[in-house]
């Protein structure tokens, strides 16, 4: 099948439709609405509406809330607990940004600890608009064990991503986002139906020897961290600031207690944004950090993170959106079957 | 030559002796002394005694003032601003700790911005005894150009390391600290003398094009980050979080600035403290995060980071600390032709 064009309006109301046909409200789906329409927008189709059958998965099963009304509470005058009610976490992330922002302009630095969401999304959505706030930011969050720990055999961590944004004034801001595994899963796929190999360090087999065969790290095996120990270690880093902060599951608790319905999992996150205008250099921070990162973009091959992420969105604008007729077909179904 | 044995104390001495006959005051001489004990106590040899060339030469050309009395401010209710007034780092870091501890078990999250130091230590030194205070802790640092940003051919990051401990109660706390490089430098040049190739992703050579051998990376090539792309991104971070949050020099405004002694360029350091007990589960989290960790460190082959230096840490309490002859007259050398 071939691809249809959508605008971001249209992915947004058809996401919602999905939702709310089977059982969410609307509040709940114009969040995760939003956040699916925005990932299809930048080019990210695996957030997009490619999650839309676990998400629909977990509103059937009753695992997710779809009409949780996510709290507040500001517990510490740098901490803001954002408590999701089994909800899934855009709506939570939303209602909990401007208390963040607003503590850390106050302190100079504030954290969120999200707890009892449902996370499924791209990080680089939540962090986008406080670095557009004019603060730096962090986000990171678990999952499931899909990462075998450096030297081990099997896996303990999450994919567990980290993101972090930069304010850039008038410019979009600089906003990385990247998992803790060594490659993505459907890289691999695509190596192992292309008969590829995949370079050492990607992951190990199935009796947790490290391969270069992608065939073998799908039959039972299971990805490795990038970068080897220093990737391990910041893997490990994330389960304990995202489940040893906010007292949620770590990923290995996180596939104990899921269900397993195809959605993910109940877990927190862990947010920070920091104010540049409190360290003390209000006049020279921007333009000090912008002459960085222009000698960064300008030298030869150099990659600047986010930059294929604002490409496509220009390109969305003006062409659309492409969104495969199976995965377009399979959201109407969601509303034709919903109960 | 061969070694010598030396107790933690006569390490110190020696160190305070040389510094002090150089030109610095006991205070700043104490402290530093402290940091280069540790090391050599730790068997981190590279960041121990072996760095006392650097240092004595940045005291003896003026670069670094030895008399340098760090002050300490309260910027903001999350923010501890240390200005170092052109010494070496570790006083400021002593004096600024506890106003950071301070902060972040007030407002659960607080951040210390070290400027005017000259930083030439080991990150886990600073870190440890925050953890051991029961924080959460990160640090950061820039330094002078040598690694290369992934895609790109010269060199714009700094080795920037970055550290993270995590408080175990009675336990020694965990806390790893690593470059954002794919190797140290030394190890390059262990694997050029003993004629190996180094894996892909190590390095470029003088034309800036990616090589497995060794010696041309040292023959006027440079590193590159640890993990490909995603290392870069996190070499970036910490040039934006020390150098875009402190006004200090990014890395490659260091070198322009450096006199180039010998001795480590005037910078700054970014250091966060979180304190666990303010995230709303006072009573689970040590467990919570034991438990973790004990799964952790029951894998086979898995990586516990810290805990080779803790091994040799307890080594060097029994059996003394080895010191190599060379390195050991070199000091002596430094107080007989101290002016």
């Amino acid at each position: 099948m071939s691809d249809i064009k959508m605008t971001e309006r249209e992915v947004q109301q058809l996401v919602e439709g999905c939702l709310m046909a089977n059982g969410c409200n609307h509040e709940n789906a114009a969040a995760l609405g939003r956040t699916i329409a925005s990932a299809e927008r930048d080019g990210s189709a695996s957030h997009g509406l490619f999650r839309m059958p676990g998400y629909i998965a977990s509103l059937r099963s009753g695992k997710v809330d779809g009409n949780a009304e996510p709290t507040v509470t500001r517990i510490a005058p740098s901490v803001i607990k954002v408590d999701g009610h089994r909800g899934y976490a855009p709506l939570a992330l939303e209602k909990g940004r401007e208390a963040l922002i607003q503590a850390a302009r106050e302190n100079g630095i504030a954290a969120m600890a999200l707890v009892n969401v449902h996370h499924f999304a791209s990080l680089w959505v939540e962090v986008e608009p406080i670095a557009e706030a004019g603060l730096a930011a962090m986000a990171f969050t678990t999952y499931k064990p899909a990462v075998v720990p450096a030297g081990a055999k099997e896996p303990l961590f999450g994919t567990n991503p980290m993101c972090f944004g930069w304010p850039r004034g008038d410019r979009p801001p600089l906003v990385f986002d990247q998992a803790s595994a060594s490659m993505a899963r459907g890289e691999v796929m695509i190596a192992a139906r292309d008969g590829h190999a995949v370079p050492a360090g990607t992951g190990v087999d199935v009796d947790g020897n490290p391969t270069t065969d992608a065939q073998k790290i799908l039959d039972g095996g299971a990805l490795l961290p990038f970068g080897g120990h220093k990737g391990s270690t910041i893997a490990m880093m994330i389960e304990l600031l995202v489940a040893g902060l906010t007292g949620m599951d770590f990923s290995y608790e996180a596939q104990e207690n899921d269900s397993n319905d195809g959605g993910p999992p109940n877990g927190g996150e862990f947010m920070l944004a920091i104010d540049p205008n409190k360290f003390g250099d209000t006049e020279g921070w921007l333009d000090h950090s912008e002459a960085f990162l222009q000698r960064l973009a300008g030298m030869e091959g150099a990659h600047m993170p986010g930059n294929r992420r604002y490409a496509n969105r220009a390109k969305s604008a003006v062409e659309g959106i492409a969104v495969s007729e199976k995965v377009h077909a399979s959201c109407i179904e969601f509303i034709n079957t919903a109960s």
